[in-house]
């Protein structure tokens, strides 16, 4: 770090700028100087020595205030530099990649067209931030294929020259996997949009990678079909990033994994090898389905160019109760009753428990608990989806009704409307955002045996203390626990004193480091908690059959020290 | 053929046999001669001679008849030296592997003890051989592991002496994958049958790969699960067997396919490697996906030994309609009916057209058509099974009775009891037995796109005449069509009529050659016609990566020539 510390100090001094190190300046502040000669240098620390530099190191970038051009540092603020909760060990350039040249912007625009290669500087900061603005790369190039041949040109060519790339979907992951790290040339499948065909007879629907997980869902009700999945982010993730990313989802315990639901894919190669394995049957036993390498790779693989899915009949009938247990073990076996008396309508099983209540009847507006009479431990979400809106219902009060009668349930409300519904879901979703208002937060996405689950939230609680709020909820029907601790403010020692014991504690009882977020830049060091080392090194040994110069999404997914 | 011819017939003279040829000889037929020095080279000619000969050529085995040991010729009738409907190119035994000796078998009985150490004659000529009695192996050697342990010791020698191997489960496969070609070692998994655990809240039971799918499914039955798949050879197949070959069977319209139930594996490598996958998660985006190469690679990457699973919960209510329509198009609008209306309850939707109901009523004694007012051209089951008795029989009811206003029907029943159902099922299971009866028969076992699946029954139908009757049924929900072509007798010119046109017929329509019965030996060099070639490439390359040896199940799945 010092070195980083004193190279960037060099570079500053030499512009003319201020002393103090780029790393303690808040977001945002200008460097004076605009000669042609600073604005020289700061290009070349911007494309040179940045790329070197570990990417928690500001970009320095121009803008126009009040009629004149000023340097600014454009770093958000405070999330990049210091990254609680997960930190991911910053990765040194790779220095056997080569840096772009004019003769590759010359190439790339002869494929995809002037307007297709993104050198613009705005456009590309969106492209190199992700969402959450706590990852950053520095890329100087933004490709925007609209053809799958026009990708094998794009990645023929990276791979014979060693650029490295990052493919790139919505850019909505949580773990920095679709951002560059350093100058990586990012490919965004935004471009390939169109929807190839609709089996309406067997639901199979088939698309471009780029096309939005919501336009798809939007397209298939108007033909009586959803997707079988659902996430916040639907509105801006791609499909191909879905199933790069494995995304689980709201429909994940209905409808299951995508690698249950993905009927084929077209697969991109690092050298260029167009792969067809858009097979749109349902069964089909020839040889190796290599289809499931690439769901949940993180684009380390290849890219995906085309999409065949199996789409489950919109049906018509929603249903929505809200209920509350005394105790964990209720909510297990309500879990467990739920499957067999509303088994095949059952579409979501959520908890929460009275923490998590609290922070979003606490912090969020409009909201009241639907069951305010007394207060439980444990709040259960249970939606039913079918075909018979009156039947279904009936079906739900019932198997309320009989779970009170058995004590596994204390209280228990249906949702009368929509209105109701959305409300009750609000309190759901809403606890990601009412966790941020009370000062820090550790987010952890874990993977654990249902029986177990809550355990962790317990230990946790006990290990900590009074320093902080320790909340569990998430998806019970798919044993996924979102494992947040509320502070002040992030501190050293208390993270020390959830990492690496959150991990550990997870991969003792066989559990996932990472349910459905995937790896990226985030966790890819973390991997053996919750992978056997024999397994890590056959995973490296096929990313090095796939693309033996590590040019599809370097630093993600894999631990350096395996590749 | 006619060096293999020849060097038979010299073996022959020199053990003062008959002069014919061996492969011209009635199965069974007895050898004359019992002299020690016969004997001696009878041996040497079943196992070395023999294993460079194509495995159609019979093996000599001794009997014991009245008292007096006799040589037989060891060999089907006709099935094997002939084989019709996606004849096999007979692989030539590869010279790199080794031949067991003295010291193996010291080894092998030092790990597994004599006991699991088989050389006896009948249960080697068992396990030599598939059930329908149509390939057949010369292996010396079978061995019973009881532990992932042995396991991995059994594939670390063999794969340091390059001795070939064959894993086996309950040797219930269609296409000659699960017994040796030549003289490979045989691995039966059916000593490590232990169920390891079930997490009664998830459903998720853990198992060896030796478990038989009835008694997994009888003790989750006991336990208010079932196995999310159901086929016809459950009381033989074992779980990992299952899983090597990614069985479809009756469950899948319901639950999908293995790639979506199973949870976890744990497989030997060739090297003996152990790779840990065992997962018991529903979420798990922690790296690839491994566990998806092994299942449906037909034993050629690995041995697996362990199995998590999904179980769904027992539902009580069982209900079956046999209906009739009058085009195909009708059968396809149906099944787009069933899929909206019945939506969550459906769980099975089969088809046959007349000529399958007319052979099974014609050839099977005791069956009726349960529509017998008039002939149609099309019969459907309709199977659906949910929580409620009565409510889901009035909803199947209701559906019937919407279809046929809406003329998708012409006629239907619905069982009213346990033994109705039995032979409604009696009819669509009886296909298979019926056509058998008539003489000859060429099986195909294809998938495809729903709106061509009746396709290409017609234009086989009109392509043969009347020298054959063609057959087409199947699982429509899944778009897998049994096609199923009848003769008087085999001949090579209406095989020449059938294949390749029926494979190239499959793969301009992108279906697959082989929906759920996986290649084998029997359709390895088919591949082509369902897969690209840069596909079967990389998976090529991905056994040579894991297997660079290539001892796992030899001569199967991919064709040897991309090896």
């Amino acid at each position: 770090m010092e070195r980083y510390r004193r190279a960037s100090q060099i570079l500053l001094r030499y512009v003319s700028c201020e002393t103090r190190s780029l790393s303690k300046r808040p977001c945002g502040s200008s460097i004076a100087g605009q000669s042609r000669i600073q604005e020289q240098f700061i290009r070349e620390y911007n494309t040179k020595l940045r790329n070197v530099l570990p990417h928690s190191m500001p970009r320095v970038c121009t803008r126009t205030v009040q009629g004149s051009r000023i340097f600014c540092l454009d770093r958000p603020c405070g999330i990049q530099g210091r990254s609680y909760s997960s930190a991911a060990t910053y990765a040194q350039r790779n220095p056997s990649y080569s840096t772009l040249n004019s003769s590759d912007i010359t190439y790339f625009r002869s494929i995809l067209g002037d307007k297709n290669v993104v050198q613009d500087e705005d456009r590309l900061s969106a492209a190199n931030t992700d969402w959450m603005r706590k990852y950053k790369g520095s890329s100087q190039l933004l490709l925007l294929p609209k053809t799958t041949e026009e990708v094998s040109k794009i990645l023929f060519y990276c791979n014979s020259r060693r650029l490295a790339v990052v493919p790139q979907g919505g850019n909505t992951g949580l773990v920095g996997g679709s951002v560059p790290v350093f100058n990586e040339v990012i490919i965004n499948m935004a471009s390939m949009d169109k929807i190839i065909s609709l089996d309406k007879v067997n639901g199979i629907l088939t698309c471009e990678a780029g096309c939005i997980l919501e336009n798809l869902n939007n397209y298939l009700t108007s033909e009586g079909f959803i997707m079988p999945l659902d996430l916040g982010a639907k509105g801006s993730c791609q499909i191909g990033g879905n199933v790069s990313t494995n995304a689980g989802g709201l429909r994940f315990i209905r409808y299951g994994s995508l690698h249950g639901n993905i009927l084929g894919l077209e697969v991109v190669l690092a050298n260029g090898t167009v792969l067809d394995m858009l097979g749109t049957l349902r069964k089909d036993n020839t040889g190796y389905d290599l289809k499931h390498l690439f769901i949940g790779s993180e684009g380390s693989l290849g890219i995906v160019t085309k999409v065949s899915i199996l789409t489950p009949a919109k049906l018509l009938s929603t249903n929505l109760a809200f209920l509350a247990c005394n105790d964990y073990l209720s909510c297990q076996k309500l879990l467990f009753e739920a499957k067999r008396e509303l088994g095949e309508v059952l579409s979501a099983f959520e908890f929460m428990d009275s923490h998590a209540i609290d922070l979003v009847l606490g912090h969020l507006e409009g909201l009241r608990n639907p069951l305010p009479t007394s207060s439980y431990k444990f709040y259960v979400l249970i939606e039913t989806t079918g075909s018979d809106e009156s039947y279904d219902k009936a079906k739900l009060e019932a198997f309320l009704l009989h779970s009170m009668e058995c004590a596994l349930v204390s209280d228990g409300v249906i949702a009368q409307d929509i209105s109701q519904a959305s409300t009750f879901w609000r309190i759901r979703e809403g606890i990601s955002e009412a966790s941020v208002k009370l000062g820090a937060v550790y987010k952890y996405d874990l993977s654990l045996p249902v029986e177990k689950l809550y355990d962790i939230v317990e230990e946790m609680s006990q290990r900590l203390g009074d320093v902080a709020k320790v909340v569990g909820y998430g998806h019970l029907g798919d044993g996924n626990l979102h494992l947040n601790i509320l502070t002040a403010e992030y501190s050293d020692d208390i993270l020390a004193k959830i990492e690496p014991f959150v991990y550990e504690w997870t991969s003792m009882h066989r559990g996932s480091i990472s349910a459905e977020h995937g790896l990226g830049l985030m966790k890819a060091d973390k991997i053996h908690y919750s992978k056997s080392s024999e397994t890590v090194q056959l995973m490296a040994s096929i990313k090095k059959l796939l693309d033996p110069n590590c040019i599809l999404n370097p630093y993600k997914v894999l631990p350096q020290s395996v590749l």
